[in-house]
């Protein structure tokens, strides 16, 4: 498994990721109001070894904004993806990436002021996004998931039989509706609102995925090891806590068992934020001036 | 190519298309209140080279309500859809089908009205669902259409390049963007509402939608032949007279090409009904008393 950190400074990688996070602490001081339109490569076997605190992430450079230029192409023979370090929708991506070792740069960008050349790589405005050395752009997170399983053989996280990947859509499409309740609640919350229906409400589709886990009697949604959905997924919940929807977990056991299996996935660990960083991050989004670079 | 209409009245398919629109004709009228579970063959190149007024679908049984008992099994060998005759989403599997020549019968449910046994089949409640011999249920008219074309290889709808895949994908998204606005003018012209801001939206979306097909450069989305996009796509422009948004394509000369191309493909043809039938269904669904057995 290889990732690489690079940056327009450094021309000779790898360095370990551990190293990188000391190198961009130390650099973001300076360059406060700055660009930094570095390219961070990782060694992600490294990463996977070193990172075990979850605390931080270690290849996410600050993110470029409306007056910064574009980054210069993408190598030959990686692949690039834009992303926003707090982002549930681009880790999945990350989560994929990590997971089966392709070699990726990774561009950061704020989301609230956004640089026109990212408009013009995908008019939603969104991330992820991915960019490949010939300049091919997929956007929409299962669109970037689906396409690197595609085009990246080793260790596919897509089943082969096309029902068993037909449920795995069937199943992250009941997860689309779940999604939007981990923000009315925290949100309703965080405003003084009364979230008691759209508690229920969540608990009542926690429950659904919980029986869909239950009825399957495998310890990860889509069989005994990690696949794709359980990536799609996850996202959500390693933020569950900060967000303060623990609680509606309490009628679904086989769901909070696979949130313990999955917190100790070293893919996922290697992606994550621990509790205090996403509360940070969530509670400076929640007051309209989002801290993308928090930690940097 | 071949398709089927089987009924349980009738054991030995295949009737020819036409015989069959007359056969149920002439029972519906006997069968008013009664469940109809036929299941419908048909022989799809008959169909394809007789049923060219584009005026009748050839094959659809009357809908199943709550009422009606659970249809028998999926028989060996080939493929069931539960569908109702006017959904647009709906039609994209019956597309799909009907382009592969997958061997299928179709049962049609009364979605004012939903059998239980269905609910339990798809927890949305909605259709297309599609059901295999095997007791394998696939839902949601993407995943539907996709598990088709992986499972049966004939006449593949799906670019064989992942990068093109992710592209029909990414169209895709931006065109579920689109949907709402052909139901947010038709439904709102009808209610006498002021509908402007709504077609200026819609106009713009079309343009992005004519942007994408003129890139191209291609008759299709896809490329110079019909592929899954352009099926995934059809439904509602084969309604846009019916619907009065037809003005709203005024700025899209490659879109309205596009559509003259669809209108004259045997597969949309075989599928399709005409604007007047459309509109009396739509007109019945807009009172609250939707006739999906119209024209039976």
């Amino acid at each position: 498994m290889f990732g690489i950190i690079v940056s327009k400074v450094f021309s000779s990688p790898p360095f370990s990721a551990l190293c990188n996070t000391f190198f961009f602490k130390s650099l973001s001081a300076k360059r406060a109001h700055v660009c930094f339109d570095s390219i961070v490569y990782f060694n992600s076997t490294t990463l996977l070894q070193e990172n075990t605190s979850t605390t931080t992430m270690a290849s996410s450079p600050k993110c470029l904004g409306k007056e910064c230029s574009a980054p210069g192409p993408v190598p030959n023979g990686q692949i690039r993806l834009y992303s926003m370090r707090f982002c549930p929708f681009a880790q999945r991506t990350r989560l994929v990436l990590t997971a089966k070792g392709v070699k990726h740069d990774i561009i950061n960008i704020n989301l609230v002021s956004k640089p026109d050349w990212f408009l013009k790589k995908n008019p939603f405005g969104t991330v992820p996004v991915l960019e490949t050395s010939s300049g091919q752009v997929i956007y929409e997170s299962p669109i970037t998931c689906e396409y690197l399983d595609e085009v990246y053989p080793e260790k596919k996280l897509l089943p082969s039989d096309p029902f068993e990947r037909a449920q795995q859509k069937m199943l992250l499409e009941l997860y689309s509706k779940v999604i939007p309740y981990f923000y009315k609640i925290s949100m309703g919350k965080k405003r003084g609102e009364d979230v008691s229906t759209a508690e229920a409400e969540f608990t009542e589709k926690l429950v659904q995925l919980n029986e869909a886990l239950a009825n399957k009697k495998t310890k990860y949604f889509g069989g005994d090891s990690i696949t794709m959905i359980d990536y799609l997924i996850w996202p959500w919940f390693e933020r569950a806590e900060m967000m303060g929807v623990k609680h509606c977990l309490a009628k679904t056991p086989e769901l909070r068992k696979w949130i313990e299996l999955m917190f100790e996935d070293p893919v996922v660990k290697a992606t994550m934020f621990n509790t205090d960083v996403h509360k940070v991050f969530f509670d400076s989004y929640m007051d309209g001036k989002p801290n993308y670079d928090y930690g940097l």
